[in-house]
């Protein structure tokens, strides 16, 4: 089983997939908790360069969509296939969704390229994803509560609201896939939340 | 104007894009030279890891695609299209043509990967594009004498017959675009055929 969760910034992703990894764990259940961009340590590089704040040189929107699509290559054949096809439960901080949210909704870059991306580099989408949802202001609070902002977080709450948009407009396209969790409730409700549709 | 150049490891590319500099700067033009991967600083850095030897996690071949067409969407975008815009000459060490050959013909991916990133993330084709051809030994004696092999490199002879053969077939197909240029002859000598060919 291959689940990802997806959302905005500060949302509360962490703390729900730890929960749900324990939980796992606790049945003996065999399962691998990774997350995107990254995943493997040349991912993690990849996402370095995708995370630095650089006042020198502004990345490209297609740039920053092929460095996604480079990292994702990476981890999808090092860490997600080989753990799949061993039988074990796949936790993914983030996938393909993250894509069409952030780069598509959010910088407007069209679809097709992103279509065109999960049709030749993709061999496998999550069996369920959470999105977990709350306003744009509440994350944000918590994000810059947690210290130093990467590029992503330095946006501005128009670019998260886009980005939300894009996450609603997929759940609206894949229900079975995409499952909203209220992300406004307490770790605890929004961790029975997603047990139940497990 | 736009003209890239093409070729397996030492073949002279440099010392040619450097005559053609040199010969267009006393001529008073404007002239940019630049490389790929890389050209500007991020792109740099994608090239870094590109050609980083990592003997404990190997790239993937999707990942090594992707990452070259990050890096060029990055260049087209920062230094390629502004300069010809300005009516700048463009000289650029190695383009598409180098991913069609190492990426398809020499790692095995398929084309219609190229040509979707192509057709999605390459708004400009060279004009001209200078293809040197030398036996691969010849090449290689060369390279080596440089010092330590990058990633590309240490690749092994049999690769970079597939990397001359892709290139050949490119010159086949395109044969308004592609020049071969004999690059077993002199340098002067390989100056003069291309700029003959301009």
């Amino acid at each position: 089983m291959f689940i990802s969760f997806e959302g905005t910034e500060g949302v509360g992703k962490t703390t729900l997939i730890r929960k749900i990894y324990e939980h796992f764990q606790s049945q003996a259940q065999d399962v691998v908790l990774t997350r995107e961009p990254g995943g493997t340590p040349m991912a993690e590089q990849i996402r370095d360069l995708l995370l630095a704040v650089n006042h020198e040189e502004q990345m490209c929107n297609d740039t920053e969509l092929l460095l996604m699509y480079a990292a994702r290559a990476q981890h999808i054949a090092q860490v997600i296939m080989p753990a799949l096809e061993a039988g074990k439960i796949v936790l993914c901080d983030r996938f393909t969704d993250a894509s069409f949210a952030y780069q598509c909704a959010g910088r407007g870059l069209s679809e097709s390229k992103l279509q065109m991306l999960n049709e030749h580099f993709v061999s496998r989408m999550p069996d369920v994803t959470f999105w977990l949802d709350a306003p744009i202001e509440l994350g944000m609070d918590r994000a810059r509560a947690r210290g130093a902002l990467d590029r992503f977080e330095q946006e501005k709450v128009t670019f998260f609201e886009k980005v939300r948009s894009g996450y609603a407009s997929l759940a609206m396209r894949e229900p079975q896939r995409v499952k909203r969790l209220d992300a406004t409730q307490s770790p605890e409700h929004v961790f029975t939340q997603a047990m139940n549709y497990l």
